[in-house]
């Protein structure tokens, strides 16, 4: 049986609600992944986080591994006991937090994402894998497919993701082409570990229906990669479909526009919908208003991303104004004396406190630790809101009245 | 009728247990009164510290003079409406926090308190009040008695705290007793400024009953200064209760040591004992766990300090130790794989969440957000449970025996 069932299909375009079954319980589709990277969603309580809706998040085995070590997580009962979640987690391989340190400018760029590598560094990137200086003591380790393998078991991540590199931006169709080879390379050796680690794992080398769960009950997702390039996407996902995952992520350098982006993640679905309709696919570090819209078009099934919370520690609220990216800059002095709601209806702890956007502008200014609770929660609350109406809105097959709505500034959840 | 009334007594001690009406609900006593200097406790939600089973804040009119501004919050409804708060809310006059800018070394020293001030700098004392440079802008600003009383106003405070000079430790007599004099006579200017801006005042300048809440329902508290010189100590009670005021706070240097300081507290309770024993009685900027125990024996009904919250977000827990000051440093190498709860048995969200020592150490090691909040939440908590312990034991008539088990390390809250 497949761990994954779509319960329902948008007629007009690739979207579809599922629902992913894991050793922790379901996971609805589409789904917005909150990043608890170092083992918490910054600032709040694990409680807290399935209050807000949310049935699964991730956990980054590159962190995770340099700090505490997936040794010592595993002697405290594996990730979910350590942070005290008892839902789904799908944990990061490392590999592109790996390579940001090395070709990391353009990646963040693309991403948004930055910050906490700086101080690291790779020594060699090699077939083995990666040698590098640690960002928090300055040692030197090593990471490839097989610790991440090893990492993400002692984690025990209810959905592991092969070990590849993050194609960057600014590289050549030579350069890429040979990175996705290899990262395909890693992906088989992702797999022998796993089957020589998991009785699952073992029977699909011997052949079994691929997309059961591992002994532990863990998923795999293969990454697609191949850059900018149809040609190198269309093989990844041949080669990742061939190897039998339970699930495809789509990674690496989705273009250097918003338009591009969306063009590299539609050859990779349409790969997928006409060899694979049936297997979940996951889009890597993608999460800001419009992309979730249009990428659950594309037949997207979930989505990680720093986005909502990282912003809201940088005092930004997500509000349903599409002109500004859906955000509300709290810092600015516009905000100073306004007796404003972030939003009007919204059921998160600062909108239905009544606190208004003078004191969040008060606190963003301030730096406290309250603000940036306070906008991570309502930023959760604002996405959970957007995926939920998302989802509901295949399920009933009003998708394009849905999309229509949120694109022209309707709040989500309504 | 007063606004305090005491329900039970002590017959060993001068411990009673009271309750106190202001414009926003009852405070019962003895309370711990959590710091939201900056208006919010920091990385918490009103809601939760009110869950907590706190009744009152401190809010710090010094603070909130220099940003947001009396002005703005009054603009935006009040402190109580834009911190989302709806309990009662006692504020610092700005007295301590000024001096500190001048003399805070030993003050700090002696109480704790440190960090945000040092950029500022006192550039007069006057008669008139203290000018002094902004740590926030570096502006040149003022503050004296008027202006204290008019941002408390503007906060809309239940409880106002006269303007004083907090008398450090390393002066002398003779400038204890010049500065004590000081104070007394802007304990005056202040009362002098309620009356001309306070209906209930008027009627106090005019000969009427003292301890009947202002206009706007505000309670007034005058502060003892003295130093460590009981003659002073004496004459500071005399001169507050000759005031009117609705209740005395004890404030300044307290000595060199726990000993001098539980003297020192001694001679001002002993005073208001004898001839204003009705009247509430606070503490100020005290509150490790065991001079909350002794100094309710000595007849202290609240008390304020930054203690668990502040030691929180430098990763120290508050459990029942007494050998180690009742906190355990959780990022010591100790607790790296440690299974352990904090405290078997407390309902805090981390502990009933059971989460380990060993991934508050991971936190508390990586500054995480959830790290300072969950410690947060713990040793507000502890707190909670014990002052409520030393409440329920006085009412029940048996503290002795409930110092004597908190002292011996006793659970609090069992």
């Amino acid at each position: 049986m497949s761990a994954f069932s779509i319960i329902a299909r948008d007629p007009a375009s690739r979207a579809r609600a599922g629902l992913l079954q894991t050793a922790h319980g379901e996971v609805r589709t589409p789904a917005f992944i909150p990043l608890a990277s170092s083992a918490s969603v910054r600032g709040l309580g694990p409680g807290e986080v399935e209050a807000l809706g949310y049935d699964i998040v991730l956990g980054n085995a590159f962190h995770l591994f340099l700090r505490p070590g997936g040794e010592l997580i595993a002697q405290l009962g594996g990730l979910h006991r350590f942070m005290g979640w008892g839902r789904a987690i799908i944990t990061d391989s490392g590999g592109f937090q790996v390579f940001s340190m090395g070709h990391g400018t353009i990646a963040d760029e693309i991403k948004g994402r930055r910050g906490g590598l700086r101080s690291g560094a790779i020594l060699s990137i090699e077939e083995e894998g990666v040698r590098f200086r640690s960002y928090i003591d300055g040692a030197e380790r090593f990471i490839g497919p097989e610790t991440s393998m090893q990492v993400q078991a002692q984690l025990g991540s209810d959905i592991v993701l092969a070990f590849d590199e993050c194609t960057p931006f600014n590289v050549d169709r030579d350069y890429t082409a040979r990175s996705t080879e290899r990262t395909h390379r890693w992906l088989e050796r992702c797999q022998r570990w796993r089957a020589q680690h998991d009785s699952a794992g073992e029977a699909l080398a011997a052949g079994a229906q691929p997309r059961t769960a591992g002994r532990d009950g863990s998923l795999f997702y293969g990454i697609v990669q191949g850059g900018v390039y149809e040609d190198l996407r269309v093989q990844s996902v041949g080669a990742v479909l061939a190897s039998g995952c339970d699930g495809v992520a789509i990674g690496g350098s989705l273009g250097q526009d918003k338009e591009q982006m969306y063009e590299v993640v539609d050859w990779g679905v349409r790969e997928l919908e006409a060899s694979a309709a049936d297997r979940p696919r996951h889009l890597l570090g993608i999460g800001e208003v419009d992309d979730l819209i249009r990428c659950v078009e594309l037949g997207i099934d979930s989505f990680d991303c720093a986005m909502p919370t990282r912003l809201a520690r940088h005092g930004v609220a997500l509000v349903p104004d599409p002109s500004n990216r859906w955000r509300l800059e709290l810092d600015r002095p516009r905000w100073r004396a306004s007796n404003e709601l972030l939003l009007e209806g919204c059921p998160c702890p600062a909108c239905k406190g009544g606190l208004s956007r003078g004191y969040l502008h008060y606190l963003a200014r301030g730096g406290e630790l309250t603000g940036a609770r306070l906008l991570t929660l309502h930023n959760l609350t604002f996405i959970a809101g957007l995926v939920g109406d998302l989802r509901s809105a295949v399920i009933d097959g009003r998708l394009g009245q849905a999309t229509a709505a949120l694109r022209a500034g309707a709040a989500p959840g309504g």
